[in-house]
């Protein structure tokens, strides 16, 4: 019986009209990170069920468990990538030598519920910087971002800063339980993508029914929402207006925060960090129009410590953030190590991906091959397979077609539409002449090229 | 309570030290592959359970399954990436247009009994053209194999091809029961591993008390053994007079397994195919000393139809094929569409990476970067922080020491073990006169360069 083929759901191919531009994005981004001498690292998609959860039941809910006819211990997908980093850190202390710069590609898993526009498999692209507290690696974070979005061909892009110690003295300064920090935090975080009047309306509520129903949501925020955040209007005043100094430059906006937070010294050591981070920013070249102190910016995890960042497309402010991370000085230690400072930031592929080809800033293509050989003279078959190694050999990316089509008409209408750009003809005159056809596809002529000459005609043509 | 940071049984983390090289190998095989006009595929790592099984419950104790808080369906992770191939090519019949060349690298899991030397999990890079049944798309993926193996610094090593066909003609020619073809060829395919004699020891073999236990053997190939393959001597011995053909040149062994299976009408459309990709591989210039015909070859897996390949290092016999593959005219069927012929091949890159380091092709290295910037006084931090922005810029990889150790002294201990080429020291002299020290490791020598010559310099030294 037939096997329908079918993909799971909250799953996606890739075919090559989309894998080839997105392979040339993956290209630029790791070019980026070894320009500033990140080393990759790899580990595997699978792990030790704790080893992800940290113990955390929250998280269990939330990845792919994987069992085998043989269970010998609970395992899962990895959720990210920043905490099988930590695993490596914590196991290799000889091998690993700090400070550590590392990234890593790869496919990364959450048991989402599959819905429109939200899947359960994508690729992360990380860069850490493992065992440094100076604000020095923060900065590199920082101008790695904007090195790497500059080379891929963005222009409209912010990167928004902030820091956690600072959000740590929010419930000092707007009078609100200090336990309740995670959870205005988390509203605190949506802000970019659902505006102020949603989370304000969050934080006011006490129950999950004050709340129109959000199926976008993640099942954490869910739990906030049915036990309710339900702050004063008078604390809800005050983080509004806190959030509202980020209007200004890096400057002024510190200015300002320094000074309404004045009374809460926990916020103090946030402020002195982002000062510093302001001017080591400025000294890796990064332009002050290009980020910004965004005190909104809270990031969900809850395992950031101090200073965090988010990238968001001018152009697309929707998609939320595309290039994301910060400071989590306190994640090695859940391994039994010492505390390991530690920063980084991570590329969502595919929102990225989806980005760039919504502003066309990357074209779908069908094909990689810049030669394409008709194939239709059996005779001639040795003759254009030694053409297609002569190009080859010669670093050309060449195709012999290999199809069922005979006719030299209906092989022509396979390269037009798969847009090789260009075509060699060899039948049996040319054969015995030793020489090929070579049609340049875009300029649209095409010239009699002896068989020695072949390598360098196209070479000139491309 | 802290965790201990283990790996689960049966994975393992691949460190920058060995990444490095690994990477330039995928870097390296890619290159080659788009060079033959294979353009890239990506598909997830977890599929619908009966797309990877076809419903075959010896594939359901082999794989990972996987499991979520929300069941909709029963889902597990991909062995290979041939049966996903096989799904797109009947799911997308008009994006995908063929013939089609495409290539795909990923993970793909295996629920193995974890022990010493065999893993769970590990990349594939695949090359498969679907849509062709021509000896010149077989002889094409003999030609891809060659030029990988070559590109990678191989230069001993053997492709080795057979046919099914051939193969399928065994029980015709040497007289047992045809029902037992698959168990016999699965005997035959351990010869290069385990020898003739071995080899010999299972086909004769009629219960499993007859053999020696072997534990590193998997399921299927126990289950065979438990029931016993139980040949007669006259057959066993006929088939070792057909394995010692191919002591010949590739001619010669067709030619002489013409003669011996003259009787077999199955086998002989088999040995016109391969006569066929003799001459399509001598034309895209195979060198005929680099591949053979092997009857001993058979594949492990079901659904090959036709053409096979291995390929065999002559320096490490031992660890079996690291590039194997063949024609698969049955697979995508499965999925209900029409036949669709398709051949290719896939490189195990674990194995292959494991047998580039014992062979010394490829060296373990412990960073990228090729220059690195101490950074040991505070006053200098934005000068040599402006220098790191001119060298990436400039595109040349640079790392700015970021580590705790403050004297010059450590830092350059530092640099030496990580053994970077270039150390560029700066502290307030060389700020103040606009210069810095250009350490050249390799050369032991240093010169003091003017700060806007620093890029040239470097670029001179590397």
């Amino acid at each position: 019986m037939a096997i329908t083929p079918s993909i799971a759901g909250g799953f996606r191919d890739y075919l090559p009209a989309d894998m080839i531009p997105r392979q040339q994005m993956l290209d630029i981004i790791r070019a980026t990170f070894e320009r500033f001498g990140f080393v990759p690292l790899d580990t595997p998609g699978i792990e030790r069920e704790e080893i992800l959860t940290g113990g955390d039941e929250n998280f269990r809910m939330q990845i792919f468990r994987t069992s085998t006819r043989l269970a010998f211990e609970q395992m899962a997908l990895r959720f990210d990538l920043t905490v099988p980093l930590a695993r490596v850190v914590a196991m290799y202390p000889e091998e690993i030598k700090k400070p550590f710069k590392r990234y890593q590609v790869g496919k990364v898993w959450r048991a989402e519920k599959p819905q429109a526009g939200r899947f359960r498999e994508f690729i992360q692209f990380d860069a850490d910087i493992v065992g440094s507290s100076s604000m020095m690696a923060d900065a590199e974070i920082v101008a790695l971002m904007y090195e790497t979005m500059s080379a891929l061909g963005f222009t409209r892009f912010m990167i928004r800063v902030n820091n956690r110690k600072v959000l740590n003295g929010l419930a000092e300064y707007a009078n609100f339980p200090v336990e309740k920090t995670p959870a205005v935090l988390r509203v605190i975080d949506k802000l970019a993508k659902q505006g102020w009047d949603s989370v304000r309306q969050e934080l006011l509520a006490s129950t999950f029914d004050d709340l129109r129903s959000d199926s976008a949501e993640d099942d954490a925020s869910k739990v906030e929402r049915a036990t309710g955040v339900g702050l004063s209007e008078d604390s809800v005043e005050a983080i509004k207006q806190f959030i509202d100094l980020r209007a200004g430059t890096q400057d002024e906006t510190i200015a300002s925060v320094a000074q309404l937070m004045a009374k809460s010294s926990v916020a103090q050591d946030g402020i002195q960090e982002l000062r510093l981070l302001i001017g080591n920013t400025r000294s890796l070249g990064v332009p002050d129009n290009a980020w910004a102190i965004d005190l909104s910016v809270a990031r969900g995890l809850g395992y950031y410590t101090g200073i965090v960042f988010e990238t968001t497309l001018l152009d697309l402010p929707s998609i939320g953030s595309v290039f994301s991370g910060g400071r989590y000085d306190d994640l090695v230690s859940r391994f039994g190590s010492a505390s390991v400072p530690a920063t980084g930031a991570s590329i969502g592929v595919d929102r990225l991906f989806a980005a760039m080809e919504e502003l066309k800033i990357i074209a779908r293509r069908r094909t990689l091959a810049q030669v394409f050989i008709l194939n239709f003279d059996p005779e001639s078959a040795s003759y254009i397979q030694g053409i297609a190694t002569q190009l080859r050999r010669g670093g050309i990316s060449t195709e012999l077609y290999l199809g069922s089509e005979v006719t030299l008409k209906a092989q022509l209408a396979f390269a037009v539409r798969q847009e090789y750009p260009v075509v060699i003809i060899a039948g049996s005159t040319e054969r015995e002449k030793r020489v090929v056809q070579v049609k340049d596809m875009r300029e649209r002529k095409q010239e009699e090229v002896s068989l020695n000459a072949v390598l360098d005609n196209i070479r000139a043509i491309l």
